[in-house]
């Protein structure tokens, strides 16, 4: 954030159809590197972090998936990379998922599912100097149908929604494990996000939803920029991957990104 | 189940460290293939489906992908097999994994996080003739963090806890998409299950937590077989895979998985 005096994450979404007609005669994976190298060589003096989704990656099988390393390869070593991975499974097999996402692939941040508990994400608590974004409140409509649903309090504490309640525990977590814990919270829910910014104050906030996910900017910086300006990981993908279908699309990427960037500057400052 | 009279599905989760020796010399993704391929070949005629964990796949990186991609080509196609991959994410990225896992790795079925809500799950339901098997009450000891919060009802439903709060959506489900929907209930709760299975009488349950994770087999078929005899898959993976491990490894593989089929066929009936 402060290198790039940025708060901006751009993802790394690709989708086949909608990249440039000149790069799409490739082998797909090829054409993703190609599309994602010069998305980040146009980015990377503009940005906080990048997010690769591994779905866009998985839906082209192999071919995805090697496109998906190549690209964490090309990523400058000062600029984190967060596997937008959504993991969540236990024991052993979560000791798995981190041995491959945090050592084999080399990335420095999961997204996590929080619905099997601690020790499920245990595994990759356990690494210092690595991330642990757990999904608390999300962006989509249907989010609430769990999320929304109000969850009895001990005796001494409120009825409140299960997010909270979630967020409460990220709390302890970050101050028990090794490993930095965030929290995704939608843009497109300011007034949720606020409530999980004022009960969690030094968590970061991965915060989707910005772009063409129609979440108002401003209401959502407000929300949940925490005391220092920072604390919040403002993510598009779209409105900046495909700010273009030409052959000067990262030209035209870069363009968003700087404006987004910029404009969070203002906002938070 | 009927063509196998059986109930048993075997997890194909490879641990390389603990693949027999004469298998381990070789890379990775040979040793992989030659002892989920071995294993396949002895357990075939005993099984109602397999199971592999995208985790154990993922944790050598490109090497274990490409032997998950070569081991669902090694099942032969009347045996379905569920990719337990846990997924969980929102619009395009739900599609997009749908489309890896259903139509390019051709999985039959996949284990699917609940958190994000109906909208997250919809790409996959959509599917006829595949199946989405939800995370409900899961076998792990912090399974409980989040799922046995007790939530609020509605006024005229009663307060009760998020895991069966999750299961009366999930019946919904079945009714109003083209696939078939199932649950995630660990054996290790045999009481939990069978307010499940009151509470779903028709959707089949994929059951965890048999073998080495210590659940009271009988309990668990007791308590989660359905009107017919049927609607469990009892799933077993260490226990069985690494029944042996000298050259004989999947003729003791067979042993195990054998007994298995039978305990549960005299305690269904």
């Amino acid at each position: 954030m402060r290198r790039a005096d940025s708060l901006l994450c751009v993802g790394l979404d690709p989708h086949l159809a909608r990249v440039p007609a000149h790069l799409r005669d490739r082998r797909p994976r090829d054409a993703i590197v190609r599309f994602n190298g010069a998305l980040i060589e146009a980015t990377r003096d503009l940005v906080c972090a990048y997010k690769p989704n591994l779905g866009f990656y998985a839906a082209y099988g192999l071919e995805g998936i090697s496109a998906l390393v190549e690209t964490r390869r090309l990523i400058p070593s000062e600029i984190p990379v967060i596997l937008d991975c959504k993991v969540g499974d236990i024991g052993s097999t979560a000791a798995a998922y981190a041995r491959g996402y945090f050592e084999e692939w080399e990335f420095d941040a999961v997204t996590a599912h929080p619905y099997l508990g601690e020790d499920s994400l245990a595994p990759f608590l356990a690494y210092r100097d690595r991330g642990v974004i757990v999904l608390c409140k999300t962006s989509n409509p249907g989010g609430g149908d769990l999320q929304d649903l109000v969850v009895r309090g001990d005796p001494e504490t409120a009825d409140e929604p299960l997010y909270l309640a979630l967020a409460e525990r990220a709390a302890g977590w970050e101050a028990r494990y090794p490993a930095s814990v965030g929290l995704v919270v939608g843009a497109t829910y300011p007034e949720q996000l606020a409530r999980v910014r004022a009960r969690c104050p030094d968590l970061p906030i991965l915060l989707p939803g910005v772009g063409t996910q129609e979440g108002d900017l401003a209401a959502a910086i407000a929300a949940g920029i925490d005391g220092g300006g920072e604390g919040l990981i403002v993510t598009s993908s779209r409105a900046v991957i495909y700010a273009g279908d030409g052959t000067d699309f990262a030209a035209r990427a870069r363009t968003v990104a700087s404006n987004l960037r910029n404009q969070v500057n203002v906002l938070r400052r």
